[in-house]
């Protein structure tokens, strides 16, 4: 079981009756029931301590008591990314070195804490055009795809394409295949100090992604994935 | 300048005449001619010395002075994998870690010498539609994509899809679109020993793949990119 | 609870007086016990089912029901790697590729199985000199350095020393530092196929290295991490 | 031939007698000698344009027009890191992501533009012992290592010891062993965007160890490694 904090710029949702009607409480509630928030028994995993925390929650929902009890971290945001401050971002950032598991959703790419992570510009080639996605598992021995199938279908989805300016993952999982005509390296792990990172891809305001099975199947097995292990003592500074 | 030796099986286009149309002298001579065998001056990187070897000449046309003298080889193979001999395998797999590039194409994916340097089964799923693949350039900041627009597009080709059972590449270069809904990791960097190892996806025998302008400039890159560069000592054993 | 298989040369130890002292019932005997073979509770982890196999039982001790059940193989062997039968190469390749997971010991560095795995001769400098080593976790995040201190310090062993012929580890975990001034990089995580691979150094038949709490904690972790996860179906072949 | 930007905090020489004595004309003259400034021909390599840039420089002497003009910036700092503005942080980020090479020098580990690219602390262990260190060379056949012997021995140092809050290198060129008992990976390759990244340690200001001829062989040899290739354009943002 790990304590999981689902972090969501929560603005869509408030400003656009389109985004309203797909995710009526949240994008973040959704995604906290698709890691089966109310306790009751997975049958797939362990169940989880699930809270959310908002862009317009004191500190963001991320005051430092929240992040020290945090184990995974999810991060949805896109319309104001530059809304979040440099002390919240300081405060993810060391978490996550010290061991802290964080899933970087969709638009998310842009967002203060990944780019921080990843040291590059994170852009990308995008399109709102609301065709097919089918994200293949290109590594079939990765826990995140347990339970899938070789592939997930997704009828409509903005596009992402590449080039995608991070650095080379630790490992692939999924690469997008979209109708229009490009790819994409959607599932991306990476590690920094001691903490796990998952870049996810799908997951636009405008269509109910986080409805899907296997897009919820693969955020319960990042979960899992991300939750700290023990390791050895991180010890830096001047030795005798 | 490199001394570039390829490698070709040699056997579909003595056999088959639809392949024979393609290529007449054989893929290997195509290749030749893409590397810029007469040796006039390329504009874009050095000219080379180019040998040509198959299946059939004595020893494979890779007897251990040849291997000794080349550089970068190439290899094309498809039907007569378990026809090339454990020593010249060992020799070409010595070579490598000595630091001779190796360039492996299209269904050279399942010949005994890159399976032996990757350590995997080197399986992947094909369909022989004969519909569009694109390219899509996801590093491109690495040589072998030089000269390079965002993608390369072949009207008409094999199918080769997800998964493909090899290592984690060092660095992905291309990502392929299938018009049939598949991708693949079509253009893979590995280094072994000292050598550099990059696989190139595209090539079937019965479309005429190396007299695209954009395959060719990829090979002329890649052989590039190959060629060893001097480096320290190799010294294994006791010591004092 | 992971199905073990502790594969062991057994020949020094029933050839060398010296070496029958350390390990009378053999290195597979200790490391069962390292593994808890006795079935107790662990308080670091799960019990495990351990069996042991060695190079002149019939098949090795390897047949394909043997492989079928394990669920992690550890490997140790020195002067017999060709005896060892390429059927039996075979095997264990395949089934690391499906998801078992293999821990190579020391001298195992030049087995079959792990030069088959990693496409290299895996050599290295050594010297026989039974002067110190201190293992640095360079990978404090990782969980095969759980309940480690910042380093292992064995006071006489073998030097094994760089450079080690291996592709580039995904993921180093020790580095060792040895009194007569060498380094190596002495526990390197790869994966090929769904099967996880750890060669760890440690472990020359004259001295009781298998007796040490820190390696024999090592081992646990070892084993608790390359036991495999589950993931998606390995479908390869002609697609329709 | 590549245009070199070396840049140095330039303070303790002009505030410490001691390294005075060492660095008369501060760390980067030292340094444009060791790359050949006087445009003398090198029997290694081709020559370069040098210029030197310091902190107490306008702009601390990276305008915009000459970081747009530098293939390869080296970076020496240690007690002002936090004097670096965050523009030109900046600048020299986007310019890295662009493809300028970027070699970072020892106590550099702690700048702001390496922590910027690495996404990390960056942190270490040290002391200040002035003993031996040697290093190895763990990857014979990276061309940063061309014309070294098995190692390079430097009779005082001061130490760095693991673990090194880095990410996991790209690929690994040295790992330092100490005299005192620690060992330190120092010499490690990144890219990012289409920037190649190389993190040397050596280089104390105590210590004249960048006249030390291997020491100026790699910076050397890490200038040609990292001066930019031609590759594919970088593309970004909405698609048609």
């Amino acid at each position: 079981m790990a304590d999981v904090t689902i972090w969501n710029e929560y603005r869509h949702e408030r400003e656009d009756d389109d985004v309203a009607a797909v995710y009526p409480d949240g994008i973040h509630a959704t995604i906290a029931d698709a890691l089966d928030a109310g306790g009751a028994d997975r049958d797939d995993g362990p169940d989880h301590e699930i809270r959310t925390a908002t862009l317009d929650d004191p500190e963001h929902g991320l005051p430092p008591d929240v992040l020290e009890e945090t184990d995974v971290l999810l991060w949805w945001g896109h319309e104001a990314h530059d809304e979040v401050s440099e002390a919240v971002v300081d405060r993810v950032q060391q978490r996550v070195l010290e061991g802290m598991g964080l899933i970087v959703l969709h638009s998310g790419h842009y967002s203060k804490v990944f780019k921080r992570l990843m040291g590059t510009t994170c852009s990308l080639q995008y399109r709102e055009d609301g065709r097919t996605e089918r994200l293949w598992v290109v590594d079939p021995g990765h826990p995140i795809a347990d339970g899938l199938d070789e592939s997930i279908e997704l009828p409509r989805t903005e596009m992402y394409g590449e080039p995608f300016d991070v650095p080379e993952p630790d490992r692939l999982v999924f690469t997008s295949w979209f109708e229009g005509g490009e790819v994409f390296r959607s599932g991306c792990c990476y590690r920094r100090g001691s903490g796990r990172i998952f870049y996810f891809r799908p997951g636009h305001e405008e269509y109910p992604i986080y409805e899907d099975d296997d897009v919820r199947r693969v955020l319960r097995n990042a979960v899992d994935w991300a939750t700290p292990r023990e390791g050895a003592p991180r010890t830096f500074g001047e030795r005798d």
